[in-house]
């Protein structure tokens, strides 16, 4: 495999890294979507059996990585690197992943974009003959999130119409020189673009800028069209930030058909007004990627889409101090290779 | 270049990206070190003249970076990946940093061996042609630190003999292809060692297993002894996870001198008795390596050096639920390549 700089940002490999193996998981509100029959178990309890929301979490990365690796009919010890990342504070609950599964480990923080970071970023080192095969595992839990972010649920506050809910969900991922049809052809590193949006609650207006961002720079470097495309797949930006994200491309003079220009927050939780704006967190990516969407790649459905999913990089903190939310998109390109 | 992988967990880069500049920011505690003279800039106010702790943090973050690439005579966009992460919750800090400076970004973690997970990364990326230039930064503060972990300064707790104390400190290097006589010439990525401490001012002991397998693994994988190299340097183990550490290699039979077995943490605050055990952070082994050792490095008083960094993979929230703390080392061999 080798790898070459298109532009800046973004890296072609070729032969591209194979996803030999995925998995899905999600929660209680997961089996209420319309894509529950895409995941692979889903938890009925909140706690997923655990004593703690924290440790209900990390019970869903084991859960999305034992499911994979099970999968792949691999071993961790068959594995030369995890990389794993979540919204946890000092991302704890894949310190625990990678404790419990003893592999060799990176710890990886983009936000919801955590996980095509992990995805383009294990491409690479197998692109750059760094590992033979790597795992990758995110996710995050709609109780976890909100009492480190906004309030715990317990409190019952309100939330308003253009905030997401974070999705109880995991996801996985190895990725290997061969088997399997489905490929990480490309990616686009994201830089980070902050317009001065302060409410934590709007943070698809906050991303939404890096995202028309990734998605030009990509097409731009890789000399394509958004046509090449089947679908372009936000990862989390809601309702608010889809419609922002998309009239921010057309004013760069990309179009493309809004029915294509799908978000996995508004595919898992948007249909579902109580969840106002729909999904969002590590595991929504994760999850509707590695589930849902590799379902269709596999069914031929589609062939190549872009999956820019997109980070906030914010803490209550730096609210509290005033600081605007910087937003991050990195995007992969996931292609069905025949033969 | 090429990544060649040396066992499992190790990878050799032929020939070696170089260091081209480096840059060691420090505080009001570095101030009164030992090393202050390897200090690139110290500030004098404890909030380096910001409005908040964190934002001094992420001023010297910048601060770093700036030094760096003044140094190597680059500019932002001569530089293709930034990877940058600290301490703060949502490593918020480097993001702040991401957005400044516009550089395409990956958001790592590995606590205090974040800066050596950044160089080892980086090197790997370079080495695989994912990228020509790559900027690492990273730092932490004494008061966020203390803040966000434990307690504010201000309520005047005390702090067990064991303790050690977050370096208020930055440090950024910048590798590239050639350029400069140090190198990153070979790197063993961690896997997570827990052998059951809990005690949250005891990260020194909970990361001693961590930094001993990393260093075992990399003299195994790359088929050295330890007398192969100058100093074996860990990352902030301070005075008690230093004996820990060197008393866990005797036991695998690696026999080296206690006097080269140096530890940043050690060689930063170890001799102010109030510092308790020493320093730690990530701005600890980020400043120490790119200040005092390169320094040693580029006079030739050192040809080649093991630095093996170690974070504590904890927040308050999984000790408070009882969750012992997962320690990881990141080893890099940095070597003087004449010619």
């Amino acid at each position: 495999m080798t790898v070459q700089q298109k532009g800046r940002q973004t890296r072609e490999i070729t032969p591209p890294p194979r996803i030999i193996a995925t998995a899905a998981i999600g929660g209680y509100k997961e089996k209420k979507s319309p894509l529950a029959a895409d995941f692979d178990y889903i938890y009925d309890d909140i706690r997923a059996g655990c004593a703690s929301f924290e440790k209900a979490e990390h019970e869903m990365q084991m859960k999305a990585a034992n499911f994979a690796l099970s999968r792949a009919g691999l071993k961790p010890e068959d594995i030369d690197i995890l990389l794993a990342g979540d919204l946890l504070n000092q991302i704890t609950v894949s310190g625990f992943t990678a404790r419990q599964l003893a592999i060799p480990y990176l710890g990886i923080f983009a936000a919801c974009s955590t996980f095509t970071q992990g995805l383009g970023l294990g491409a690479l080192l197998l692109g750059g003959n760094a590992a033979g095969r790597a795992l990758i595992v995110s996710g995050s839990h709609g109780c976890t999130s909100e009492k480190q972010f906004r309030f715990p649920n317990e409190y019952g506050s309100q939330k308003p119409p253009h905030s997401q809910y974070t999705a109880t969900a995991a996801g996985a991922a190895i990725l290997a020189a061969s088997g399997g049809e489905i490929a990480v052809t490309a990616l686009t590193i994201g830089k980070v673009v902050d317009l001065g949006v302060s409410d934590p609650f709007a943070f698809g207006a906050a991303m939404a800028p890096a995202v028309a961002d990734s998605i030009a720079v990509h097409l731009q470097e890789m000399q394509r069209s958004a046509q090449d495309y089947d679908l372009i797949v936000t990862g989390d930006l809601g309702k608010v930030g889809r419609e922002i994200a998309w009239e921010l491309l057309q004013r760069r003079g990309i179009n493309y058909d809004f029915d294509r220009f799908v978000d996995c927050g508004c595919l898992l939780y948007g249909q579902d007004s109580n969840l106002n704006a729909g999904a969002s967190g590590c595991g929504c990516v994760a999850s509707v990627s590695m589930g849902y969407l590799y379902h269709l790649l596999q069914q031929g459905k589609l062939r190549r889409i872009l999956l820019a999913a997109s980070g906030a990089l914010m803490s209550p903190i730096a609210n509290q101090q005033h600081e605007s939310i910087p937003g991050i998109s990195h995007a992969i390109v996931l292609e069905r290779i025949d033969g």
